[in-house]
């Protein structure tokens, strides 16, 4: 199988994508990488040993701050559009890029265009929890709006995701909302909760911002706005504890001996609010795999990022969204 | 001034509520309070030497788990809709309860009515900032669904709140939002910021969730559903922390020790993150002060929140709201 990598996106690229790219060929056989970018830049860094590997060259670029929209129609020859480009003819089976996390959506929808049926697709990153195995929520900024048929699909898509990818056996979806009872929340909430009991997943109804963390739900659907409020506040009041602690640990001797015994643990808890060590998140609906890995990737990010996709080209993730959606639009 | 409490709601009432007034009367001479409620288990805890406080009795109470709505419009002689009603027909100037916040709210609408003009009232909490002087939060909870117009209504009706009574000299006005950038959010949002930009208060413009803890603004507007996500999720993180840390702390001997050095700091915190220590919650845009304290408050709490009251009749509160949302209503 093959998957076109963005080589240019991200903080540390190319470097990053290249030696990611060099790590998964290395672990799994059967996949060809296809690393489109300057070769300027890449050569220097590919051990040519690595057969499965080869450089699809371009000289343009999108960078993580311009305009998502407009620089996915100027930029048609960017690493990001063409890895794209690849996706839609087939030519590559999956693509990756940990750039500008607009511009992908754009290229998603622009380039690659959407499963039919699917309305809007979503982008699904991993949330962390407190035991460490993490919730799918969607979507997380693909779309600010969403109505309730929107809503409908994330939960379908988001459950297929689970069961077909990380293997779960009838993960729990449940809908973001103010309080669990049924009558609780928005008119959207209010609209959606009904359908989504009618939909052949294992739907637990509303679930709360405060138990996130304590997974209490596999897969989190609400509209990219409110994921997104929910994300920066938890990151924000993580981050902030920890500069606090930080502070409170330095402050003298005494305390400085106290914050080297507890060092390891502080440092584990960093690590399980760190959303990044999650994976990759799936643009789920386009017509391909698509996957963003975070801006701040290292090599190994890109090495799972790479057998995520691969995962979600052998488990016919694309297909079974196709059809899962299709059958909801019949049952309607 | 005369401000009536319903002596009956909160996890320790009718206890904490007779002494929170005897604490306030103690203080401030020219306050008269009447406890709503059962006289049965007010008098015993009432000393009698307070000149200034009177029971107005009554058997009825809304409880905690009651439908708000539908318990306000049966329960006409509860001690909250009672004290509702005095302020209404102005035997009292403000009223105060720990009881059921939608109740409360319904309250509000339904027996205190709306300031002419004003199309929603908002409950404004002060959320906890890591400098300790907290921000006012609108809406978080009385409406799960905002039009522009409603934002544009809660931002001057909080404007004026920082300024008349906490004495602000222009408060940062702050929209909440998905980036900081003017065109980034919501259809909402996004039709909401030129409304804000034309008011005659100081719009900061887009505030991101993960810097509310950092006070990125005095004032911060949303829509209930959206800011009852954020708040719920960063008391569901901090909570958490906290849990990870009381395990950590207590592993063995040596991290029990390291902890004993650090409590301090900690307990502190933990207290930064507590949003009942910053006050009441006002009620704003309905016809009268009305302030909803913490459901677990103490009597230091419930006497501070009689104080709010006290500043909001004194710097009359409402008749400011009332002629700004006029003058607002003649710009348009």
């Amino acid at each position: 199988m093959k998957i076109a990598i963005d080589a240019m996106g991200g903080d540390h690229a190319p470097e990053v994508n290249v030696r990611g790219a060099m790590l998964a060929t290395k672990q799994w056989k059967d996949i060809e990488i296809i690393l489109v970018g300057d070769s300027k830049q890449i050569d220097p860094l590919l051990d040519t040993t690595f057969p499965n590997i080869t450089v699809n060259h371009t000289d343009e670029m999108i960078s993580g701050d311009e305009e998502p929209v407009r620089a996915v129609r100027r930029k048609k020859n960017s690493s990001m559009v063409l890895a794209g480009k690849m996706v839609k003819d087939r030519s590559a089976d999956a693509m990756i890029s940990s750039g500008n996390t607009g511009a992908l959506m754009a290229t998603g929808l622009l380039v690659m265009g959407r499963i039919p049926g699917v309305e809007r697709p979503a982008l699904a990153p991993m949330l962390p929890t407190m035991d460490n195995v993490g919730l799918l929520a969607l979507d997380l900024g693909a779309n600010m709006d969403a109505s309730a048929e929107h809503l409908v699909q994330y939960a379908i898509m988001g459950n297929i995701y689970r069961t077909k990818i990380h293997g779960m056996d009838s993960p729990r979806v449940g809908l973001l909302n103010v309080g669990t009872e049924k009558g609780k929340g928005s008119e959207i909430t209010k609209e959606v909760y009904p359908l989504l009991e009618q939909l052949p997943i294992n739907f637990i109804g509303n679930v709360e911002a405060r138990d996130v963390l304590n997974r209490n739900c596999d897969v989190l659907v609400c509209d990219g706005f409110v994921g997104n409020i929910l994300l920066k506040a938890m990151e924000g009041t993580a981050s902030n504890v920890f500069s606090v602690l930080k502070v409170e640990l330095t402050k003298n001797l005494l305390r400085k001996a106290a914050a080297a015994i507890l060092k390891s643990s502080l440092s584990a808890f960093k690590k399980k609010m760190d959303y990044t060590t999650y994976g990759g998140a799936p643009l789920l609906g386009v017509n391909g795999v698509c996957i963003k890995s975070h801006g701040s990737s290292d090599a190994n990010a890109v090495k799972n990022a790479i057998g995520q996709a691969r995962n979600a080209i052998e488990k016919k993730l694309v297909d079974s969204i196709a059809s899962e959606i299709r059958n909801e639009g019949n049952n309607r």
